[in-house]
């Protein structure tokens, strides 16, 4: 049963949260003596104002979310705020029109990363600011999606994760939940400052080392600067960053358990291990790759290379090289990573290693049970055998991803984008990562792509950043039904 | 427990029949009055002679096949062919070194049609003749293959399959197996001569329209000109051949069915449906493309879209127009179908309508299952609840695919291939389709691919041809133990 009136009720307090968090533009606006502060002030008080007025008149509804409340909040919620997110944008004239406006907003919230901005540097301080801080809380809205919302709606597998997570309960969600996002948050926020003060121990001004630690921290890769991270050319800045897209790409029920020390946990925890193993895998070769083909040193051709593999992995999107300029199989390497992902209940995007790793799994077990017919032989994770209902999920989740990709890819070139563009737009935003290849690659950016194609990629991120079953649900008939 | 007495036995008797095929290229040859008459003979010699010598050796063995000997022999079978059938090429010197011969003789064998010729039309009629009976005697082997050895073997669901055809097994290869076959190939036959006849009839002399008829049924696409069926700008053969091509890329048994005018039986066949819908579905929507970009005529059109859309989709290969010179949305609606592939039992390769149905159907079904968690919600393939264990069964053979195909475009990439090419290339052997995309696109051929190259692109042939678990299993150290 939809329950309209909780449905307005929530969506009315997150946008109460979105008109506060609008405010803190102001100060930053006064601190560099820029003239948009009234901008902000109003943006804030429209967002603030129909939120307010949304909770106050269903003052009666009672809290109790269905699952199906739970699948239309989770959907309404990102659009919502992407919807009034644009108002500093269109309020103090920084990006022209409105397609442009919500495409950058709502690549901010899924923690995409996709721009059509080509002077980032002429932007004040306080546009900077709320730009960034559109990724730092879509990274907060996924932490509690990831392990808290979607375990319990059963979507892609997450459900794998749900007892390692110390909170929810399986029917319905619970108020429980808030004591355990709280948990998770006050990592993200651990880490947030932690990143703030190494980089601003660097070469990196204070301002842009907390944009930066906000966006790293969604995996999401806005920066102050055109030239991306390779505006500075700091070993240090690149290494720290590429620690903290890492943190970011992990599970965050792991780094719980790490501030616990409970180490064991966490590197007996089979998607990390497999995380850690992927990123060493791919940096060695990429990085002997750069060595051999592009005549750097070894210093910079491994930096060069865990910085973008991490970058790419994670979803982030951050950039310290243009790799569209690299030899074609290191090229070809950076695209395969595009479909790996974070970590579940990380902030990352993507399909997620967890499931490319239990369908390979499935894959090679096929194999066993062609030689062992009457042999029952399960995919393990974690020593544990995996349901094949959750398995046969996993495996639909993907295939869903890779459909919609290969569709979305045509419906690109019907936007006039050649081969390589149309695929590198569509894996880029469905996988939330930002830059992609061909055309949108790291030195480049989506400004000149058709005013159809971007509303067909912001449909793509979001898609992407709510596990694809969430949204897709509400477009299946049965969903409506009774 | 593996066999080489039997597996040797097997061979030999098929590499006796090899030879004998061989050497109906000497009528050929004396009809044309070529001299290479003599080449055919000592290639057939050699063949038969190696095959008599395994056989003889091996009159102790008795031919209890089983599973384990079944994966060798099948394996074994296709690359042994392979490599005696290049004998003709290599003595008469139509193509120089191993490596191109090899190339085009297992993409005869497998059905797939990539050349390296680029002087086609300089061929000896025995010659061509014999490169087109390597894919009509391919064509045999998957009829049998497909409809009655994989079913028994349980590879990527081809068991849903084993019910409907008269005669397996479920336990081992059974004699009774070479009566069902008989059947089979008696309607290869039939519709090989009636395509002879048909074309014959048409503008096409009594030579060409044997050797397109060979390579139609087998979905090959070798043929005797460069220009492929472009060569004849005749409505009437390239209507005939769309018609042969997709009866060759449906179920043989299907077809058997229709012979003894169980029609209900065709058309209540799931994947038969489908199979008509994807064509006409990609049919219109590339002939309103075309109508629209090209400014052809709705006839030409109509008949360029279908004539490419089944060559593509049934694997063939065959060509009238060249697609890389389309609108890129149509050129991707063509890529996009080299993922589907012929009917199972039929002649085609590439994943199969079947399994592309079953993924498609599991994902949407995922979707219920999120709504109604408590229900049973199967995948029903002609009206019958698919097992899980064969669902799962499909969708990993679906993720290997893909899985396979990246891994390979990197491994092209490396070999200097662009993205594009690397990604035609794999993509066109693996599916044994025979043209891929850029560089290797229906005006192009394979000749100028490296040698490291050609021989990672048979071995995809392969690979594709024989439905991938069948060689895959040999490289798993479980398969070998004990």
């Amino acid at each position: 049963m939809f329950n309209p009136k909780t449905t307005l009720r929530v969506l009315g307090m997150l946008l109460m949260l979105e008109g506060f968090f609008m405010w803190l533009s102001i100060p930053v606006a006064l601190i560099y003596k820029e003239n948009d502060m009234m901008q902000f002030l109003i943006s804030g008080a429209i967002t603030s104002g129909v939120g307010f007025l949304a909770y106050i008149s269903t003052r009666k509804a009672h809290l109790e979310v269905t699952k199906r409340d739970g699948y239309i909040i989770v959907t309404m919620g990102w659009l919502i705020f992407s919807f009034f997110g644009t108002l500093p944008f269109i309020l103090t004239g920084s990006i022209p029109g409105f397609t442009n406006a919500f495409f950058e907003t709502i690549s901010g919230f899924t923690t995409t990363g996709a721009s059509i901005l080509n002077n980032i540097e002429e932007m004040s301080h306080g546009i900077l600011f709320w730009r960034s801080l559109t990724q730092w809380l879509g990274g907060m809205g996924i932490i509690v999606l990831s392990l808290l919302v979607l375990p319990v709606l059963g979507i892609g597998g997450m459900q794998l994760f749900a007892a390692e997570v110390p909170g929810p309960t399986p029917d319905k969600l619970h108020p429980r939940v808030k004591e355990t996002a709280k948990r998770l948050w006050s990592i993200y926020l651990i880490f947030t400052g932690a990143e703030i003060l190494l980089l601003w121990a660097g070469e990196m001004g204070l301002f842009d080392a907390i944009c930066h630690s906000l966006t790293t921290m969604a995996t999401g890769g806005y920066s102050t600067k055109q030239a991306s991270i390779a505006h500075w050319d700091s070993p240090y800045i690149h290494y720290i960053i590429t620690l903290f897209m890492f943190l970011a790409g992990t599970n965050f029920t792991l780094s719980y358990f790490g501030f616990h020390l409970k180490f064991g946990k966490v590197f007996r925890n089979e998607e990390f291990r497999y995380y850690i193993g992927f990123v060493l895998g791919f940096t060695l070769v990429i990085a002997l790759g750069l060595h051999m083909t592009a005549g750097e040193g070894v210093e910079r051709s491994f930096r060069d290379s865990i910085f973008q593999v991490v970058s790419i992995i994670t979803t982030t999107g951050f950039a310290t090289a243009d790799y569209m300029k690299w030899a074609p199989p290191l090229i070809f390497l950076i695209f395969i990573l595009m479909f790996f992902g974070g970590s579940a209940g990380s902030t990352g995007g993507g399909p997620k290693i967890m499931r490319i790793v239990v369908m390979l799994k499935n894959s090679t077990q096929e194999l066993k049970r062609l030689i062992h017919p009457n042999a029952v032989i399960p995919v393990r994770l974690n020593k544990q055998a995996v349901d094949t209902e959750v398995v046969t999920n996993i495996l639909a989740f993907v295939a869903f991803y890779v459909v919609l990709a290969v569709i979305s890819m045509f419906i690109m070139s019907l936007f006039g984008l050649d081969f390589e563009t149309a695929t590198g737009s569509v894996v880029a935003t469905l996988g939330n990562i930002g830059p992609g290849i061909g055309d949108v690659g790291p030195a480049f950016n989506y400004a000149e792509i058709s005013i159809g194609g971007k509303w067909y990629l912001s449909f793509l991120m979001l898609v992407g950043r709510l596990e694809l079953f969430t949204v897709l649900i509400l477009f299946s008939p049965n969903f409506w039904r009774k």
